[in-house]
């Protein structure tokens, strides 16, 4: 029976344990190559480790910390191993995790400005400073028209896009007697499945999401966007939301946003881009080229929790014009009216997104931006991008391997010649190994290896030891057939 | 020039920079009382202390730090603070903030059990702890057919419900075809604006949100619902999705969930609880009867991130069949698919909220319940509602002041006899003075003062201290009357 249940943790005694977790994480990423990448725990595994109570009385912090390792750490699986190289990356670093920490610490709401100005503008400033950093068109400023927020992930940004696109279509009418059925979005086959999820939700139907088909690249073809548009305005329907994509899930394809935004600026339709991780490579001048034309677009998005290392979550979402936003996503309830708020002086960035309750995201990307300075945070992007590429002149120089297509970026995707069944085997050997981790797309219906470089403690050498376990298991598969 | 932005953070460096941030915010917690509670920034001055431009070389960590102070805390307001009695608290605590930490340090996501399958499997055990610990109807457990999932916020919890409701209601119709305008949701006039916003993100129209009137503590009037149900029925509409309140926003108001539920049941009506704050006294037996009745609801939220010790963002949402909400929910491109997912022996809690991307929030809970204790948290509880009433005591034996009603748990609504003015104006001193911050609402169209106790450190003598501030204002005002 002990005492701990009647009393708070004290400042002391929270100085002692904060220093055994901070100790803990870094003794992890000390220790983190010797463990497998993706966990090796079966269905159930954890939770049969788990007392099937809860305790009546408190445990010490230590008997608490003890179990992280014994019970926990079995099945994660290491997304911020130098050995990551599945899906995208959700890499995180030292600023911005203590970034979290604070935030954690002054445990602030910011859903009015009211509520903590802090909280509020140095979000609305961190955002801005993006806009500068990643060479994003003026229009994304707080200081015209309209404005950036973090939001938890680009699928609730993309919502959130679509919800004001409805605002803008229909006036208050889809807000007031909800929708009517005749709106009409687009967005190609290849878009990551949260323009799926964000139709879903937003009570359009599925059947009213056009999935336009791509070229050899993945990328959407203007000329299809175009003549769906047309057959839709002929049977009545209104087009009025589009999502591009500046490198998608799959393989990296990026959309001609030029074309694609030509297109619907002529027909009134609410661009939305989702640059969810390949958006931080235009912290390069020399990778901009990613996102021309995204002056013609609506609203943007990119995640640093992807790839500017800072830690889940941080999609960092944009729109031209705040006030469609604000007006659909808008609530004042007499608890939450306040002067502030009502002297129109100040952002209440409870109207921008989803939730009402918001911490104070700002402070990691504070931290990361002043830690790396922007020239180090290109350092490292470009570090990944060069990494990608030798991995793919790799590739491409093994008469057994073909690349899907030359990366654009920090993605390869490539296939053992093979066929399916081999690489399916390939990919099942690596991850079981637990040397690296990787994961698969489809990509004209076969199976295809997806090699991301994007951990921010993978080096040459990771990608050096990735490569020659691919070869190894190659061989060892082609001997077996 | 310095050459920090070419290297990440070492994890020896990790370790002294993280026991500055852990000593800094045990020094935030020593002298969180000699700030103002509410910030006395004006609008734009956090903004005007930022450099316009990012910089392009990194920083040292110090430097970064030391502006926290300097720039940052001035415009925060201590929500943590003993002395904040607005809104709804949003507690923290010692283990919930290293549980936080190590979220961040871990850096896992777990969308899908197979990316991380601790994170699922210690969320899942946590979820179905709290039903034990709650005395929450057994059909919640993930051992049934329902289970549930932690959420950022009950807003979003609010919208999954009623995405579950219309996927029921309409069986794939809605997901597929859109809205067609016949669905109708109730609520009451006192419930939070989520529900409001949920039924417009989900594109069924405000006007057909009913707002129920209430009776003289604020709790929903099931005749009148039974009522507009009927009326809805001979109009030719379709009644699905009833939310109920235990503890509104505005007054602690606690909606009948037995004669709702038993409405809703007998009209095919989804019922979702919101019990974001009030939940958590139902952690000791004695007060559970807010929640009688809540046997006959589909779905459930409460937020251990307001009331119980739980840095944001921490809601926990129930639901009864499982099926339904991720049927409403569930997307799975290839990039997805995996074995795990395909055996359906595990969750993918993706498909039980709005964003892919996930962090591990389970693990400050686990923390959370093992150092405190369930006995612990009851303690702490119990200790909040008995000084809720204890300040509620001090109100009724004052002639000047009067109670709106009877507090049921920790919220005490409570106004000056004189009038709207002098409240008013006795808030504006009180909030500016800095001691204690409240917040007000409108009760009858009078406005009224919200007393809110549910902060960790608040103790009897800050009670005692600000009853006597809010005397002495009063006193001050009535001389110059």
């Amino acid at each position: 029976m002990s005492n701990y249940q009647n009393y708070h943790m004290t400042p002391e005694e929270f100085r002692r344990h904060g220093r055994q977790v901070v100790d803990w994480i870094a003794d992890y990423y000390e220790s983190i190559e010797s463990m497998p990448v993706l966990s090796q725990s079966k269905p159930g595994q954890t939770r049969a480790s788990l007392p099937a109570h809860p305790p009546e009385d408190g445990e010490t912090f230590e008997a608490i910390l003890a179990d992280v390792g014994d019970i926990i750490l079995p099945g994660v699986t290491h997304w911020q191993s130098p050995n990551f190289f599945a899906f995208f990356p959700a890499n995180a670093s030292g600023p911005a995790i203590l970034g979290e920490l604070l935030s954690a610490g002054l445990g602030v709401q910011g859903m009015l400005w009211a509520t903590s100005p802090a909280c509020t503008e140095l979000e609305t400033h961190m955002l801005d400073w993006l806009v500068e950093m990643l060479g994003l068109p003026e229009k994304f400023l707080s200081t015209g028209s309209g404005g950036g927020v973090i939001q938890d992930s680009a699928s609730s940004a993309a919502l959130c896009a679509l919800l004001a696109a409805r605002e803008r279509a229909t006036g208050l009418a889809s807000n007031e007697q909800g929708c009517d059925g005749s709106l009409v979005a687009y967005t190609s086959n290849q878009a990551h499945s949260s323009i799926e999820k964000a139709v879903k939700i937003a009570g359009l139907g599925r059947q009213n999401l056009r999935l336009v088909d791509v070229d050899d690249r993945w990328a959407m073809r203007p000329d299809l966007l175009a003549a769906q548009i047309k057959n839709d305005q002929q049977a009545g329907r209104v087009p009025f939301f589009a999502a591009a994509t500046v490198g998608t899930t799959s393989s990296n394809g990026l959309d001609p946003l030029p074309e694609i935004g030509n297109i619907c600026s002529a027909n009134d339709i609410w661009l939305h881009v989702d640059a969810a991780m390949a958006g931080t490579a235009a912290l390069c001048p020399e990778f901009r080229w990613i996102q021309k034309g995204l002056e013609l677009a609506d609203s943007y998005c990119f995640n640093p929790h992807k790839w500017m290392f800072t830690n889940f979550d941080c999609d960092c979402f944009y729109v031209a014009d705040r006030r469609t936003l604000i007006q659909a996503l808008s609530i004042l309830p007499e608890y939450l009216r306040n002067q502030a708020t009502e002297s129109g002086a100040v952002i209440d960035y409870r109207d921008w997104h989803i939730p009402l309750g918001r911490r104070f995201r700002s402070l990691k990307l504070w931290f990361v931006i002043r830690y790396y300075g922007v020239e180090g945070l290109r350092n490292h992007i470009r570090r990944h991008i060069a990494l990608a590429r030798m991995f793919a002149d790799w590739v491409a120089a093994d008469d057994r391997f073909e690349l899907a297509m030359p990366p654009p970026l920090n993605l390869v995707c490539f296939r053992h010649r093979g066929g399916d069944e081999i690489n399916q085997q390939l990919i099942n050997r690596l991850n079981r190994g637990g040397d690296i981790y990787l994961t698969h797309t489809s990509l004209h219906d076969r199976l295809t290896l997806r090699f991301c470089i994007g951990q921010t403690g993978t080096e040459q050498r990771h990608v050096v030891q990735a490569w020659h376990r691919i070869k190894g298991e190659a061989e060892a598969l082609e001997k077996n057939l």
